[in-house]
């Protein structure tokens, strides 16, 4: 097991990654307060691991009980926040009590908001079960709903008390939930360390493959990446939206497919090509590295256009990024590889151009 | 004008009290950022005092726009929360607009948790136009809305940038609304300063009668001492749960009556009565000071006794309040007049025989 701190004063926590984890009560034990524990899952994650999660959490010393949610993006809505807090509310959970996500980015960050707004904020643990959220979503505090309007637009800060990240859990992953997480080291290694986009230039197989060694590496050097940005900016005043990267586009995508259509990390593959190319347009980045963030995309599995929706479409939700400021849209583009920048001063031309080259032809549903 | 300062660290904010402040540009401008507000407000607030505030933030550079939610507590609720945030994103406010709370209490607490979630959070601004909202509910950054297992079950801590409390503000307010109001003052007298007590034993008639001194002194006052309490502990971990005194008692009586048959203040005046009676069967506060309690409810004109509900009824609703700790009712007491204390240690039957003693024989409509 390799453990990464992320350090935020009071609010640190650590992030224990390694296989068979999620056994391993000794984890979660310093965190459970009066030991009373909701795990918050649905119904594809709860025969894989509910029952192995509760016996850790009963060795630990917790009460615990289960509330289920629908599986995938649109259970991230009001009504599955009302079912989780109403479930809390119902079985009494203290404010010493603590929720236990267990699942992907989608439970994480439902499960996350419940507890950040249940009672004025209670802590919660996060056990991660796909490799998106081991790499990225879990990590940082970002908990959220989405909205008819965009996504993750109703939400908080609210950081977990520990992360317990088991690369065993990834060998009953669905391949295209596997390639989404990818996207997600892909855009770790662009926006913030060439010598990650080198090792998976080398190892994108071995990590396709589920190699465990591959799958440990690519989860502890994200959360190391991402855990160094939280740290210097936890509620995103600036630096820390580099980590955006590739979202930008990648929101417009899924909400413009309709949510669930096109998975997080599919989305945020296209709109890093996009970012790459609207990079080298405003002149920042050589068409060179451009072409590398496209063909890691591709190596990865993974799309590199975006649906076929209008172009004004595509403005109109970008427009509605929480990146925007002052009604203008901005973007975090490539300065080189391993370098990533928050910039608004980019013409709104030059994202048309992106988008008119990098939207597929066909209808959205042929180009799946 | 006077300003009372919450020391918060990064997150210190000025609450500015007069007559007429809410005209006052200058106290608007530094905390409008890219200068779009949505001020949040009700039908009952918005004739009297819309136009002005919008005019001040119009003076102050800000262009704004205005989202109506139902008057009452009932307004404090999932679906006037989903009217906030759908107009505030229908207006494509950014990270940097700034929601502006116009209203009591509950505008106060509806907007406050909007903005703490929109987003992931904005900055809002404060301008409590009832005596309770300007002597408590504004203060502190509780924000939360109600649901129908108990109240404020559902929330966030977040500061407000600014609080401009108008006591010209208090000439509107319906009388059973500004005693509501005057029960949170005479609550900061008992839990934390005897002083306090005293000026209210010596000027409950001027404070009625709407005096602007009395109110200026009794806004001013009871904000100095709620700051001090919040600045010691921002989240309620412990010593700020004395400003709690009288409602955990209070709370089941605005729920078992239903909400908004009781006033928030109401409540908790019924339920300071019943605290400090059990502060006195619990060996901890002499008689003569519970009588104290009493008189000065009583000659707020408020009711000193609760609905007519059965005691499970009121035991059952107290196990939910936030107070409770690993399923144990705790209590706010008084230890003497102007000390206050949270206590686990209470025995239930000595809880019954409060309830027995000061629930009202009549059904609570005719008590009323």
């Amino acid at each position: 097991m390799e453990t990464v701190r992320v350090a935020l004063g009071e609010r640190s926590y650590p992030i224990h990654i390694g296989a068979g984890v999620l056994d391993a009560a000794e984890l979660y034990r310093p965190h459970l307060g009066a030991a009373r524990a909701a795990v918050v899952t649905n119904p594809v994650v709860a025969p894989l691991y509910l029952g192995r999660v509760k016996a850790a959490l009963a060795r630990a010393g917790a009460q615990c009980f289960e509330v289920l949610v629908e599986d995938g993006e649109q259970a991230k809505n009001w009504s599955s926040l009302e079912r989780v807090l109403d479930a809390l509310l119902a079985a009494r959970l203290g404010r010493d009590g603590v929720v236990v996500a267990l699942g992907g980015g989608v439970i994480g960050d439902l499960a996350g908001f419940a507890a950040a707004v249940y009672q004025r904020g209670i802590a919660f643990i996060q056990v991660p079960t796909t490799l998106l959220a081991q790499v990225d979503s879990s990590v940082g505090g970002k908990t959220a709903i989405n909205h008819a309007r965009g996504k993750n637009m109703v939400g908080a800060f609210h950081q977990p008390a520990a992360v317990i990240a088991d690369v065993a859990a990834l060998a009953t992953l669905p391949e295209r939930e596997l390639r989404s997480g990818v996207a997600e080291v892909v855009k770790h290694g662009f926006a913030l360390d060439a010598a990650l986009v080198d090792w998976l230039e080398a190892n994108m197989a071995a990590l396709l493959a589920r190699e465990p060694a591959a799958l440990t590496h690519a989860v502890r050097r994200s959360c190391e990446l991402k855990a160094a940005v939280v740290a210097a900016d936890e509620r995103e005043g600036g630096r820390r939206a580099i980590l955006n990267f590739g979202h930008t586009f990648g929101h417009a995508i899924e909400a413009g497919a309709g949510y669930g259509a096109w998975l997080h990390g599919e989305a945020v593959a296209a709109g890093m090509v996009m970012a790459a190319e609207l990079s080298v347009r405003a002149g920042l980045l050589a068409a060179a590295d451009a072409a590398r963030v496209r063909a890691l995309v591709v190596r990865a599995g993974l799309a590199d256009k975006g649906p076929a929706l209008a172009l004004e479409r595509y403005l109109e939700l970008m427009a509605l990024d929480k990146k925007a400021a002052g009604g203008r849209m901005r973007f975090v583009l490539l300065e080189r590889i391993g370098q990533a920048a928050l910039r608004g001063d980019v013409d709104e031309r030059l994202v048309r151009e992106v988008l008119a080259a990098n939207v597929s032809p066909a209808p959205a549903a042929a180009a799946r």
